[in-house]
């Protein structure tokens, strides 16, 4: 199978970006073991590139990354492809097919935005860092097992219009989009962050609410100002 | 002493295994100190290796493993059998004897669930990785003191038809079981996980129940489907 | 554009120091990805040196620090000077222009000093290091956003005149001061340690109070016996 | 000053002791900073060695290590004596000259701890760990400010007779006894641990006691039989 050499390059960066993309989940303790994981879209094409299923993260390599087509199907006769992808792939690819803006998705069960999913509870907006980053509150997502596209309905329902780029799927974990994968890694990052703040604050009582008008303004500052350039957020 | 060459080489492979896994205790920062144990059964003997007693993990080496019989008796002539073996050698050894489709054996003090240990409390089963790795909650076994066979006889009593893999002991701490070593240490790095997600949840309200219909499905899952072959489920 | 050789060793020192000093934030776990900025002021010239905007932690040097006059204008025709300065370069250049002894500034979102913040609570003094360190309770500035000086302004009237090196910018994060840029980064350091225990004391019940005499004498012993040489605190 | 080549090989090996065991309280989050201290008498000597006061934990070595009497006097002419001592030296030597038993002492504000010690209030002994080591409760010692004797005498009544190695200073840490300083780190490490475990366990209710009896039995065993050789119990 050969795709071209400008799509054989994406490719090849996909794969480099999501194996290396998994170390960031480490070093910010947002998996243990095996769990969770990333993929990314490849620009130009209806490909998307994932982890492997039940890979430990010392073993992961650009050329066991796994290429998966739209329906979340092996392309065959590509390196990795003798490996099962992600148990969740069915779920980033949904989200591929309903969401084009998106070129990165990450899950994990990362521990504070878990607890706050096993209550079926959104994270309340009552710091700044959650207002630049998400614009809001980070929302629920229905109860959804995997075995179908019931997960991917979820994530892209609760997300679609959303400011958000995270979704606290309800009793299981958090998924994340970006614009590429390493901004879906960032919100998986910013997710247990603003997840294990505002939950040690609710702790000892109740967080002062952040003014709408605060969050708007901080919300647009954040997508078009901060940083080294403009960021092409996801609209 | 010497068993035949097939024997001397699933010893010297468990030897091995469990001075590399206890890495994964220390990564996963559910031992400290010297606190915190993991056995192998040599496949195709009355045999296991088990940690010594009382020694640092820095200096954990595959000789100086201690090689037992399944009475937890140190077997003369062997490497490392100057030394004593870890003081829950016993309840090991006892798990071995009643339990013969377990292949590891791994205790740890790790803290979450050592908290609810304390309490007496089973981790009820409200996010899917938990119904995943131990298809529902992880019980509490009985209070047990070192010094004869009570421990052993509570966790055998406690797992034998569970599916969990974990049983809490109750003021102690986890004792984890496997099809091998490795296996053990997953479960007892999955027990600590759990413990704390679902710990923290509890902290600011209830958790959503799971139903009974999808506990069973995502069990039933994982145990056949998930990774890149078959498991075999210990049943 | 040069200052002269004395100007110019101290640019470079700064330079060093705010690129090196980063890495204890990151040690000791107080920011996460690009967030948190450290700045020193350049003794003896009305310039001060800070991070530059959305840089990753691992890229930090000292030539891509970022030289600024004391309204945050970045200094053309200088290292760095390509790249945006943080985003809180107005606050900082605010408290150097108002609080002549401030040789060095720090920004962080560390998760329990902004739990407190979000609760807009003061951290109180309960523990002999807080004493110590801060002479009374770590106090709470107002709510203010990204824009104009609000936050500066915030953090200069609230920490004028008062023995705390803090303020937990209510909502925010904390903002903390030192006689130079280590300084500042301790008393980050510090005010998380002592958020994060203060915190958990608190969860299980009441802090027995410090008498205020305490306070007085550990405060003052503190500036003036502790280390290897009496501190110049900033009276 | 010179004590001849037994002592000076004594003196040697507690510098090396406490030199390198502050890795120890830096690997198990102990201490941030500066703070902390070990100390380790010499045996043989009126003397002991400690950590100087406000140096960074990287840039301890065997010789900045400081030399005292018994009265905690640093001796004159010995390497690292142009530097001062620990602030706590006054306590470390109170122990040392009312405790002949003990040969290591170790203080730090480690966070589960000193949250109990900010309560005044002891850590009950409901898991077995605790039992093993401590025998019992850890309990809690007077308020008292550097400056005087109060701190060491304040332990000193504590500890005396009393199984527990360790006690929480009120409002402001812990200090730990051992029969070397290695034992005395031991203590503290484990101090955190149960400390940290038990806080976890009463947030969501009230831990089962264990039986006067079962404590009593695993201690005396943990004392005797624990480890590679019997244990030289400070009794």
């Amino acid at each position: 199978m050969n795709y071209g050499p400008e799509i054989e390059v994406a490719i090849a960066r996909a794969r480099a970006d999501v194996s290396n993309l998994h170390a960031e989940l480490v070093r910010y303790g947002l998996v243990i073991w095996t769990g969770g994981n990333i993929s990314a879209r490849v620009p130009g094409a209806e490909l998307f590139v994932i982890k492997p299923s039940g890979v430990s993260y010392d073993e992961l390599r650009p050329e066991n990354m796994i290429l998966c087509d739209l329906d979340g199907e092996v392309i065959a006769d590509t390196p990795g492809c003798e490996r099962s992808p992600s148990s969740d792939t069915a779920a980033h690819a949904y989200v591929y097919r309903n969401m084009p803006a998106v070129g990165g998705v990450v899950h994990t069960h990362s521990t504070y935005a878990t607890a706050w999913a096993a209550r079926g509870e959104a994270v309340p907006c009552v710091i700044t860092a959650m207002a630049d980053e998400f614009g809001g509150e980070i929302p629920v997502g229905p109860f959804a097992i995997i075995g179908d596209d019931s997960i991917g309905v979820g994530i892209v329902e609760t997300l679609t219009g959303h400011r958000s780029r995270a979704v606290l799927m309800q009793n299981h974990g958090v998924f994340t989009i970006g614009k590429d994968a390493k901004d879906a890694v960032k919100a998986a990052v910013m997710t247990e962050d603003v997840a294990r703040t505002v939950h040690i604050s609710r702790q000892l009582g109740e967080p002062l609410p952040l003014p709408q008008s605060a969050i708007d303004s901080l919300f647009d500052r954040y997508q078009n100002v901060y940083g080294q350039a403009p960021k092409g957020a996801m609209k």
